[in-house]
């Protein structure tokens, strides 16, 4: 069974959030929701509901097989905390899968960890992420070696194909 | 492909309709929403917006090969319009999938199609769904020849996951 980290701050985008944490439990992995504190319920932009299960300062990057991080505004606020981007890198230094969808990219940029890769994203921080050294293109769903992107909801089902693809490769 | 119709109203429960709708596009179907009007920016209970593509009365039931009924508030509403009462009948006489969540058993049982059928929902209308001639069970998912129903949105991955093996068998 894999075992998936999700970043949740105020203000996630409601079904980027929680699209890809149901449907990585409907393929029978354990998704754990990280927060600045645990067991709080935080709202989605349109006011969806999350708990969170543990704060970032609990997570050891080690434990999980992989990392979603979602869009909406939570990104302005996750990518303030230097845990979480000490969580992005170690993650990424493992080669394991990191989704990012619509405003994601922003925690990415600020864990440098965007240099040399193609990417997309919302068109609204296409010049943010080439800032941060990445080819930026404009499709549904991108996969670079384990960077998984994708542009918005409409996009989930694409990004989810790919994620998945990635994860049980 | 697929093609599968799936009901919509205001204060429908967010996750119920968006997450179904966009499993099933990743697995390459066709999902056409249906609502009083067409091209109405319908709201979820907690604000998710959703739009519709066709009325009820543009509905041909022959065209689809199964259904998808949210949960929220929207079954109080859906139940009311006689045309969405026959799709439902429809549907169900032709034995295709019908996927009921959370409060949507109400339009199930305005339609009068759960005698002798087992089913789960929202223990909330769990005593209508008995006086409608329903044997009720409290699990995630539960599947009886073409009815697909579950509980409520943590449900949500099972629910799938039996709805398609439904809908592929």
């Amino acid at each position: 069974m894999k075992k998936i980290l999700s970043l949740i701050s105020d203000d996630f985008e409601d079904l980027e959030l929680t699209y890809p944490t149901l449907r990585l439990r409907e393929e029978g992995c354990e998704v754990v929701t990280a927060g600045a504190e645990a067991g709080h319920k935080y709202h989605g932009k349109y006011g969806v509901p999350w708990e969170s299960d543990i704060t970032f300062k609990d997570v050891d990057p080690d434990e999980y097989d992989g990392l979603l991080v979602p869009g909406g505004w939570a990104p302005d606020k996750l990518r303030r905390f230097p845990e979480v981007l000490e969580i992005v890198r170690k993650i990424n230094a493992a080669g394991k899968p990191i989704g990012q969808i619509c405003h994601a990219g922003w925690v990415l940029i600020s864990a440098d960890i965007l240099r040399g890769k193609t990417v997309t994203s919302t068109p609204g921080i296409m010049d943010d992420m080439r800032n941060a050294g990445a080819t930026w293109v404009d499709e549904p769903s991108v996969v670079d070696g384990n960077i998984i992107s994708a542009r918005r909801p409409p996009d989930l089902p694409a990004y989810m194909k790919d994620y998945i693809k990635v994860l049980f490769s």
